[in-house]
Order: C-alpha cells, then structure tokens, then sequence
C-alpha cells in the first residue's frame, strides 16, 4: 500500500489495460466478437433470411388487424361489425397491392437503399425528407408488434395478465441485445419465428375453413357477457356509420406497416440486390394478404366474440385446434413473430439515424458504425425509447396504433410523391406508366393520411401532428449549429501553428505527496512563468503556509493570497484575472492535484476544492485545467 | 461570429469573471454579504435572542406533546384517556427537570459547547461518541417540528388540508434559506414566533382556566363521530393498561427534544457563555414545564375530543377564544414557532457535522465554514434530507415520533453516561454531588429509551436501530480511508521534486482550429517527446489522412493507427501502451482538442469522440488528460 509517485517507471501490464480489458470481455460475452470491414460482404443476408428480418413486422401485423378492425365496429355495431369485415380487409389490400408495386419502383431506382428519406430528399427537398424521416422514426419507437405480441403471451398463459407493461419493457430489451450482437446472427434468430408463424396460420386458416365449409365446425356461441362489457349493456349501439367505417379502415390500414422496410435494406441483400428485394416484397404481400383475408373469412365463418382477456386470433386457435399442442404452436409463434418483427425497427432505426446524422442533422457520433457492424449507438437509444413509450401508453395496442399511423402514411405518401418527381425528371424507358403507378400510390396514401387525421385526431393522431414536427425544428436546428460551427473551425494548409506563451499556476493546500506531483509535472512543462499559489484564512494561517513552502527549498515562488472570507476558489480566480493582466502570455494553465482513489464512493471524500475550482475556470478563455492524479491504492 | 484561436490577447473584462460575477451577484442577494473570520465575536447572542434560535424547539414541542399522548391513549381508552393525561404529563416534566439539572452541569463543564458528541468522546471513547454523533444527525432530519407546523395550519386554513406534504417541504426550503443566511439574522427571524407563542400560550391557559373555575365556560360536548372513528365504533376500546402508558410516555417524552440544544451552542452565547447558557437553558424548562402542564390542566377541565381534522390546541383555542383575531393569532404563532423550531436542527447540524468532519469521520468539505460564518455544506444536505422524509413519511407526526425518539434518548444517555466519568475523572470540588445528579439523569433517560424501544419497536422505532448503526459503520469507513491514504500521501521536507520526463501525444481527426490550437498547445509545454496520432479506418482513409497532415506542413510526425474494426478509442489506448514500453518517459499527456460551445444542448454534437477516449485514460497511471478548450460563440 503505497502512494505511487510519477517518477519511477510502472511495471509492464500494470495500467489501464486491467481496466479496458474487463470491459472488452464483458463486451465480447454480450456483444460477440469485433467485425472487420471486408468482413461487410459476409453479411449480407439471402432472401429467406431477408424476408424473416426486414418482412416478419409486416407479416406479423396480420396478427392484430383484423383484431383492431373489429375493436373499432364491435362496439357500435355488436355482431354485426364482423359482415363488414370481409370488405374492409379487401380495401386494406388492395392499398397493399399498390404499396407493394409502388416500392418495386423504389427497389430499383434505388439500389443503396432507398426509405421515404432518401427519396424524399433527392426529389422533394430537405423539409420533405426531413419530415419523412422524423416520421420514420417517430414510429420505429412505437412498438405496436411488441404490445401485441404481449397480447398473444397472455390470451394463452393466463397468470402473466396484468403484467403487460413488464413483458413489454423486458421483449423490447431483449430485441435490442440480440441486435447488438449483429445482423446475421438476428437473421438466424428470426427465420424459425417468421416461417413458424405462416405455417401455423396457413394450418389455421387451411383447416378452420375446410372443417367449417364441410360443417364439421359450427360457429362460436356469443359470449353476451363480454358483448355487453364491450358495448356498454348496449348503450353504445348505434350503429355503422361511415365515421365508423373510416375509423376502422384507418385502424386496419396500420397492418401494412413494416412494407416498405425492405426498400430500405436492399443494401443487405445479396447480389444482385433490387432483384431479390423485389421478388422478397412480391412473397411479403403475399404471405400478409392471403394471412389477412384468410382470417377474415375465418371469422365470417366462425364469428368469434371480441374479447378483453384473450386476442381473436387466440379465440380462433381455441375452437380450431382446441387446446392442444397446435394451439400453443400458434400461439407461441404468434408472440414470436409480433414480439421479434420490432426487429424491423431496430434493423432501420439506426441505419436511418446513421444517414440523417451524415446529412448533419443529427449528433455526428450517430453516423459512426460500433464495432459489430450495427449502429450500437442508434439501438440503444430506440430501446430506451420504446420502453419509456410502453411503459407511457400502457403497453396496449389500441393506445399506439393511432399515434404510428400518422407517420406511417405520411412517411408512405412522401416516398410515393418522391418517385413521381423521380420517373418526372428520369424520363427513363417507360417512365410514363411507372409515374402512373406511384402517382395512384400517392393518391391512395394521401387519402388514408386524412383518413387517419380525420378519424383518429382525438384519440391520439394530434400528437404525432406536434411530435414531428418537433423533431423536424430538432433536425435543423442541429444543421443550424454544425453549419455556424464549421467556419469557425476550418483551416487552410496556409494557416501555421500560433507560437504560444504559457503561464503555469498551482494551487497549493497542504503540502502533501499529489502536490508534490503536480508541481513536478507543471515543471516537466517547461511554462514561460510558474508560481504556485495558496490561500490563507488570516495571518496565523499564512504564517504557517510560508514555513512550511520555504521548509521543502523547491526553489520556486508561492504567492500567499488573503482570504478573509474563507473562499478558497474566489481569490485564486482574482489571481488569475491579475496575471492575465501584468502579463502578455497567450494562455494560462492551472495544474491541480487530484487524488484517484479505487472505490467510487471515496472519491467524495478528496479534491471538493479542486472540483469547485475546475467549475469556476471551465468557460473561462484561453485557460487550460490540468487534473494531475496521484493513485492511492 | 469568429473562432478564438489560443494566441491573440484577449481584451480585459472579457473573461470568466463575467460567469464568476453573475453567480455571486445571485449569492449575494440570496444569502447577503460574506463576513470576515474578525465579525464572527459581534456573531454572538444575547440571552433573549438565544432561547428563541436554541430553545424554539423545545418550547414548540409543548404544541404536539399532549396530543401526541392522547392519540395513543384515545383509541383504547375513549374520553377516559384524559385522566391519564396530568400523572403522564407530571412524568414528562419530572423527566425535563432532570434532564435541565444535568445539562446545566454539562454547560459548565463544556463551555466551547459540550453536545452529546463532544462529551460522549471525550469521556466514553470513539464509538459511544459515534453513536451519539449518528442519533442526533438522525433525528435532526427528522423535522417533527415541522410537521406539527403544518398540522397547526391545516386546522385553522381549511383549504390547505391534503397539501401536508407540499407545505413542509416548502417550510423546511423557507427555514434553510434563513439558515444560509447567517445566526444574527436568524436569531431576529425567531424572536417574535417565540415569544409570541409563549405570550398566546399564557393567555390561553389564563384565561381558559379562569374561566372554566369560575363556571363561566363548559366542558366541551363528546364528538361521537370523531371518537367513533378513533376507536372504530368501540371496537379497539380494551381499556387502559401498561403497556398502551408506556407507549403514551414514550410519545410525550418527545416533548423534551430541543434541552440539550443550548449545551451545543454555548460559544455562541455572550461573554461569560456559560452562566448565559445555563440561565437561558433554566427558562427554556420553566417555559415548557408551565405550558406542558398548562395544556394537559385545560384538557382535564375541558376534555377535548381528539380529531382528525383539527389539533387539540385549536380545539381548545376556538373553544376559549372563539374564532376571532385571538384564535387566529393563536395558530399563527403555534405555526410560525413549530415550524421555525426546526431551526435548531439548521443551526447544529450543520455544527456537528463539521466538528465530525474535523475528526475525520465525514468528508472534509464538511469541515469548511461557508462564507456567511454558518455551514452552508450542512444546511442544503440537512434540508435534502428533512424534505426527502417528510415525503417519505407523509408529513405526519405520528409517523415520525417513534423513529425520532430512539435518537433523542440515546443521545441524552451517553450525553449523561459521558458527564458521571467526566465528574468520576475530574473529582473537582463537589465532584459526588455532579455524579449523582447526571448518574440520576442516565438512569432516568435509560429508562425511557429502554421504554421507548420496547412499546414502539414494531411502530417504527426498529427503524434508528438499523440507521444508527450503518451510520457509525459509514463514519468509521471514512475515517478508515482517510486514516489508510494520509500516510501514503504524507511528505517531508526532505522529499525533493522529482525531474518529469513527459511524453505528449495528440489524437487527431480531422484538421480544424480546435486541432491546431491543440497541438499548438503541446508544442508550447516543450515536451521531450511530441507525437500526433490519427486512426483510419482503411487504406483510402489512412492516404487521406496523410495527404492532409502534409498539406500542413507541420513539422510534426504523424502516426496513422489502422483500425480495422473502426474503433477510435482502442488504437490509441494500444499506441499509448506501445509508446510506454518503448520509451522511459516518466508521464504521457494525452492533449485532446475540445470545442466550447455556448448552448448546453449543443454540447452533445461535439467532442464525442473525446469524451469516450478521455473516460478510457481516467484510470491510466502516470497518464495525465488536457482539454484544450476552443470557444465557438
């Protein structure tokens, strides 16, 4: 146990590599090992496994909207929503049809990727894409698949009821380490979910309907209890209205989120990339379409009872399957899909973060990649979010999805409206009918957005009207301040290194073994003018300062400065001001001792005067603070 | 709108001292002027003034000590309770007379103030101290005082019921603040509640007992509702016994809290301190014996029903004084002196702790005078502390009681314990005499903490048992390490300075100003070694880099660490080791250009990069991290 001096030279291994190595294991256990970048190839990922990463948010949304359709109806119209089912899922899919041939376009005209972003703002300008962006991610941390994916956990076990918000917070956390650890290993991660979930639900659908056709499967009883629960005794029947009806399409309509993902990722596919993304979006509309339909004719079929305990789907999965192992099949990969599609999410997030902080609208240290090939700083920053949403909302779908789709459509409109511009000004072979195309995508965008704005403003649509914009100010303000920032600090090779003068100060309490490291180090600096300076309380103290400096001999000035006021930092400062003064040295270093202990808790027991001291010069100009530490084992 | 390169000099007035001057124009109105170490004799306090800044709590504590006694007794017993209440009361006082005896020979004994603390240690050894040290520092959070203000003023304004928790806390802000303003002002601030309470306290129980002997003023009429719901309709009615007696006197006793405030405060008394102290001290127990008594006399005769609403002392007022400007005034000086009693513990914790802090049991800092000659360290932790309980507990009396008893008798025992050994060591004349009455003292105060142990244990007075306890263990681990580093970090005169070799390493990224200043900066601390390092992430990036450094012309070498795994921090921190194995240079400083912005948000869009790599350095030995700062305005 001894004060190490800075003198004598340390053995080898004995510094801070402890410290960094710790981290680096405990980093490499979590995270996996560092990637090179010509490792980058390797990672891109085939269709099957681009399909469970970039589509599982997609396919998965057929797992709640039919569920949020009918939440809508039911309790204006009892039974009686499930006739109207069947044509608003053909109205959602054909919207689907048109996204899906929409983005085909975008696949291809875009190579490296290209979301409502991009193609807003190299057709649209920069408040466009910026407004696309803020809506992208705005939505990336509403994590609607997860509360569903919640929903579906507790349909089947019932003790975890009641604990949604937890499940919620713990699946979004879970999400984020797995994509910490890389996309490939997420890609693995994900197929076994994704395929999962379409076999069970083409089972689902496949036997429900030949068993229900061929009668050897009646339809459900009403449960009166949870329709009068739902419809209020029945007070709230009043009917379908098409108020009712634009609120339960606009609901629906969130099921098409996660489609334009992949248009975002062609960059992760491999070779060659727009072709396999596009056969990959092809087999995503399809699997989300028949999916969608198929349990619309399910339910026409079987007409469930909307629930709050259990989900439709769970309702369906009961009467099909009974209760047996292919009910918890479909069940178990049900949660997996919603719960892991947020994956889509944590996939774009950062890549989107990534490119708008290069556009300089966002802190530059986003666009840094981390060392597993993901943007670690991005997925951490969308986990915190997410979680503080679920935890804010409740964790429940029917609370989200009105704040998502408003983002959703606006983000899908902004890229429609950008490939029109796009095929305007290309004029590339058969321009004519593909502007076509995206012009009715925009159309049909359009007219969901104000479907959306229109029928959901008052229960939650305003506040992403005030959040996105918001975020867009955010953008550019930090634009604002990098561009000021950048003239400020640019050079020319004709500009030479300024010859600058120092003056060294040391604040000098109890002469102790740190101060004697410290004035040693502010020595090995070699400054133009050196003094040390203390503070004395009154003459007794000042007395007792002087003899004992003069009892060391250090061959070096210390000014006394009279404090009658007991401050210790005050007259250093005045010192300070005064040498400023007398002298025409360019900048003033003040070297304070400072004791490094090794438990954290010790640390508030050393160097509060020096901490109050750093404080006071931290803004001060052309001034430099040197913390000299002495470890103390 | 310019950079501020390090080299041009700045012109005057333009420098910290316009951040320095705004924060002490703001100190100086809210705390006032500072006071030299020579104004601190014209500090001291006349008797007058004394009671009221020391002996408010005491005196207050007559406002809550009846009712607290009731609200045990009422519940088992019903409006028979009130029988009980003189022979307790008579207890309570018999307690007090003891205790003012004792402590006068404490005063006398220890006139540079004589608490717990300082007598425990000199007489009973370090951990008795300690544990007195801990009891009293406990209980001075513990605002009881203010509580009680508040419940005072929710009776007579009935509006403000329910906001208990919001009014303390604000209260204890409003005494703090007092507090940070110095003794003297405080000592006029306290005067009038004082007296002004004692005044209504003497008219009230006069005028009350005059009337009610003469016949001219009733019994008051038995609440049914209010006793119904005390005793829930009878239910809880088992009668009087032992143990509900021992539990009532252990409330009542906290009546006594505030006796041994003066024998802290002796030096602040005039000259001679100790007669002052001990006259001051003598009236503080008439004044609390007489309204102690006083009170518990007009219950008897008037037999208040106790409520939930209302305090027994506002019941008695209105009955007596009706509702006008007397009742009024009543509540008002009962508030204003409970609340601004708890100024006792703003004037000796803050007083206690530094003189553990001298001995080495607490942070230093906490030793150091504010600069208004009152701790000001002590005053905001004490106030941190009060606030965070009273929310913790409701801001209720009852809740507080038993966990501020524990304390209170603890410390008046060791208190005693301390001045029998003082006495036995001493054998100054009538030394027996001495012994015998603080040997009756720790005998008598024994009794009730033995008493307050047993009947409030599960009521939450286990709760000093567990915080006491831990409290010594954290002031014998501080001293510990102060004890552990102070010969590691002791010199002697003949320990020469030790002569620096200093290596000076500069990370750079891209060129700006901020960088040439830095390496600037590192040229002008003359090291014996200067080198400056980049990382490239690949071969394109590392010819960039190169191109650009040569563009400059510097004259410096530049080293192009590769980092394949785009890593910025790790290449450096394996160069820094690199560089300590080959060379035997005593220091390597790591000079890091880093942008001053004037905006804190925007703060967050630099230096990133830096900061990673500074928090990596901070525990590298014999490795000593500048900042260069470059100010952006």
């Amino acid at each position: 146990m001894t004060s190490e001096p800075l003198a004598p030279p340390r053995p080898r291994g004995e510094r801070a590599g402890e410290h960094a190595s710790a981290y680096s294991t405990l980093k490499r256990l979590l995270v996996g090992r560092p990637l090179a970048t010509t490792e980058l190839e390797h990672q891109r990922l085939s269709k099957t496994v681009a399909l469970a990463v970039f589509s599982s948010d997609a396919v998965a949304s057929t797992a709640f909207g039919t569920e949020v359709i009918l939440r809508v109806l039911v309790p204006v119209a009892g039974m009686a929503a499930i006739g109207y089912l069947t044509p608003l899922s053909l109205l959602v899919v054909a919207v689907l049809a048109i996204l899906v041939i929409s983005y085909r376009q975008t696949i291809y005209a875009y190579p490296n990727g290209g979301g409502s972003y991009i193609v807003s703002r190299e057709n649209l300008g920069t408040t466009p894409s910026l407004v696309a962006g803020a809506s992208l991610l705005v939505d990336y941390t509403l994590t609607v698949s997860v509360a569903a994916g919640v929903a579906a956990i507790t349909s089947a076990v019932v003790p975890l009821r009641g604990h949604q918000v937890a499940l919620g917070v713990g699946l979004v956390a879970l999400i984020a380490g797995a994509n910490l650890r890389g996309v490939r290993e997420s890609g693995r991660l994900f197929a076994v979910p994704t395929y999962g979930y379409i076999v069970m639900m083409a089972l689902l659908i496949g036997w429900g309907l030949v068993r229900s056709l061929s009668g050897s499967l009646h339809q459900l009883p009403v449960d009166r209890a949870e329709l009068d629960h739902l419809t209020h005794q029945g007070a709230l029947l009043t009917g379908i209205t098409l108020f009712a009806l634009m609120k339960a399409f606009a609901s629906g309509a969130v099921a098409l989120s996660g489609v334009e993902a992949i248009s975002n990722g062609v960059p992760a596919f491999r070779r060659p990339e727009s072709r396999n993304a596009s056969i990959t979006l092809a087999w995503t509309g399809f699997f989300l379409a028949s999916i969608f339909l198929g349990v619309a004719a399910l339910c026409l079929h079987l007409r469930p009872t909307l629930s709050e305990k259990e989900t439709v789907l769970s309702t369906l999965g009961h009467h099909i399957f009974g209760t047996g192992p292919l009910y918890a099949a479909l069940q178990a990969t049900t949660a997996a899909i919603l719960c892991l599609s947020a994956n889509t999410a944590f996939a774009d997030f950062p890549r989107l973060s990534s490119v708008i902080a290069r556009d300089g609208f966002l802190p530059r240290q986003l666009a840094n990649r981390g060392d597993r090939l993901v943007f670690s700083n991005g997925i951490v920053a969308l986990a915190a979010a997410a979680g503080a949403l679920l935890v804010a909302f409740g964790g429940t779908v029917e609370a989200l999805v009105p704040l998502f789709a408003v983002g959703l459509f606006a983000s899908f409109t902004l890229s429609q409206a950008g490939m029109v511009m796009h095929h305007l000004r290309q004029r590339e072979p058969g321009w004519q009918a593909s502007a076509l195309i995206n012009a009715v995508g925009t159309g049909a965008t359009t007219l969901v957005l104000i479907v959306v704005l229109v029928s959901k403003f008052t229960a939650g649509a305003w506040v992403p009207t005030v959040v996105i914009p918001a975020v867009v100010l955010g953008f550019k303000g930090i634009q604002r301040h990098y561009q000021r920032v950048e003239p400020e600090t640019a050079t020319s090779p004709t500009e030479r290194l300024p010859q600058l003068r120092n003056t060294v100060i040391v604040p000098v309490g109890r002469i102790t073994k740190p101060v004697l490291q410290a004035i040693a180090y502010a020595r090995a600096l070699r400054p133009d003018h050196l003094v040390c300076v203390s503070v004395a309380f009154d003459e007794i103290d000042a007395e007792r300062i002087a003899e004992a400096w003069d009892s060391h001999a250090f061959d070096l000035p210390l000014e006394i400065l009279p404090s009658p006021y007991r401050d210790l930092t005050k007259p250093i400062l005045a010192y300070i001001d005064r040498m400023d003064d007398l002298r025409d040295d360019d900048v003033v270093t003040v070297v304070i001792p400072e004791v490094v202990v090794s438990r954290w808790w010790e640390h508030f027991l050393h160097n509060q005067s020096a901490l109050a001291l750093k404080a006071r010069l931290l803004f001060r100009r052309n001034t430099v603070v040197v913390s000299v530490p002495s470890h103390v084992d």
